[in-house]
């Protein structure tokens, strides 16, 4: 098969890497120029140093070259440039052949989950094309094949399908799950549950105290989801819970180094800059408000994490406060 | 109030602290003489040390000393002690006061949860005194008063009300809960899963893999539970998935440790030598199992670990066919 590879993040370049394993033909396409010529060169992604993919890969800034003749499309770009890309790709012709989202993340202002958007742009006529691949996976883990688990969705069972042949391998196990509306919302709201553990790592609050917010994070962000639609179980599931577990406990992640920068005296901003990449949960808890006031949820952890940063809350007095709220029988 | 402490470990003392800080008096008894004298002398535990019990708390070998006049007792022995230590308290008198149990695990060959086992000795007008108190909680971070949220349960309302009464402090939140089995079980099978992530860790299989181990086991032990009259909802809570959480993450983790030394070489005889004190995970594996084969619930997870402590499977051997078992949907 020919794959278009749109995005060539760390984590894009190593499912690139991956699939060029399996045998396919990979072209992955960025617009940075000098990016793609490295990567070219080398074959070695800097943020995964020591790891030169093997396989049939090519990288280009043509994004017509990427696509032309593609069997499959995959895209791991910011959940913020997912609709730009897809309208790029719009431009030059509706593509006839699945579409894969592994981005993560809620649009701004739209509040949709990332293959909505996609479908608001390619039109309905291409949503049995789109499929969702997502769960607990560090680049760095799955470059090294260390034995993942990750869910593969899709608005048809052909698209399920196409995730699930495109990327299983034998230590990448994909587990087909239909509920796509979960998957999407578990793998971007655990990034402010993710916040909020840094922040109270930060403030050096205690494993108990994590494993509390963890437990209470989920709580609050499996029941927006149920209220868009999603399943209680898939949020208990690998893309739910097994990807909060990740990303709440290794300094590996953005999102929880963002949140242990907040507590330790940055501003948003401050704490933004210094990340140097887009922290998806800080966008994330903004469009989780807007759902949750919609649908009337009350997410008392998502509220401190926003007010932290962008009202400048400081993280101490917001831990007091999630420690002095009323106590309700526990599934409340 | 008089509380009677049952139970001298690093976790009855620290809770013994609390509620003597809290202003009862606390009696802790131990069968051990130079443990109740030293702890008498120092008030400090050798397990948490720098941290001196303020307080009305004494220490005595003398059960009839410690019960006599209690309006409450609280429990913190191995699960295999509940059953002698309470048929001790029976040879007394018969409590007529809350009795609290903040053990975890289920009694080898009977398989019965722990406020069972005390209903059996105590007999069933006892039962509706039963209260249990479980959750995330590191005795470690206890002491120090950091943030931590457990749950309080039991067979009447009165005994959750004397579970939330008793432990509740500004640091320190009991949510009710009447499923009192679902809270036995998650406190008790998520060693199972820890000792799973200890052997994950020990073989550096990366964070992706506990994640995914994280998952999938508490899907399994969710699957038993539930055979056995326990609530999903419970669980996901903080018995459940919070407990799992903060035991499969840390060598703080008595469980974790001994998965660790089982992906290092050491048979099951040997690590448990090694660690030196009840590794409870250990225990529950074998009743989990056995109850599994009665409801019929599969536990890939379970029956590994039990495989490598009692068998010698070798653990990479184990993980490998953990990865090659047949992908079903994801939540089947």
């Amino acid at each position: 098969m020919k794959v278009a590879y749109l995005g060539t993040g760390a984590w894009g370049f190593c499912l690139a890497s991956l699939i060029a394993a399996k045998g396919h033909t990979v072209i992955s396409w960025t617009t940075k120029k000098e990016l793609a010529d490295r990567l070219e060169l080398t074959r070695e992604h800097e943020s995964l140093p020591g790891h030169r993919s093997e396989g049939d890969m090519r990288f280009t800034v043509d994004l017509e070259e990427a696509l032309e003749g593609a069997d499959i499309i995959v895209e791991s770009v910011t959940s913020g440039g997912v609709r730009p890309v897809f309208e790029k790709v719009r431009t030059l012709g509706m593509p006839n052949c699945p579409v894969i989202i592994t981005s993560k993340g809620i649009e701004q202002k739209t509040g949709l989950i990332l293959p909505e958007v996609v479908v608001e742009v390619l039109g309905d006529k291409a949503r049995d094309l789109i499929g969702v691949m997502s769960g607990p996976s560090f680049a760095h883990d799955v470059i090294r094949k260390l034995p993942t688990s990750v869910v593969g969705t899709g608005y048809s069972p052909n698209a399920i399908k196409a995730v699930l042949d495109l990327f299983t391998t034998q230590n990448f196990r994909v587990y087909p799950n239909s509920d796509i509306v979960g998957v999407c919302y578990g793998g971007a709201l655990k990034n402010i549950v993710a916040i909020a553990c840094g922040i109270s790592e930060g403030l050096a609050l205690g494993m108990s105290s994590s494993a509390a917010l963890m437990t209470r994070g989920l709580h609050e962000i499996r029941k927006l989801s149920q209220a868009y639609g999603a399943k209680q179980e898939t949020l208990y599931g690998l893309s739910g819970m097994g990807d909060l577990c990740l990303t709440s406990s290794s300094l590996l992640s953005r999102n929880f180094r963002f949140g242990h920068m907040l507590a330790q005296g940055l501003s948003g901003k401050e704490a933004k800059e210094k990340i140097g990449m887009v922290v998806e949960g800080a966008y994330s808890c903004v469009s989780a408000l807007e759902l949750s006031k919609k649908a009337e949820v009350a997410m008392p952890i998502t509220e401190m994490v926003s007010k932290i940063i962008y009202e400048d809350l400081d993280p101490k007095a917001a831990a007091m406060e999630l420690m002095q709220r009323t106590i309700k029988e526990e599934h409340l």
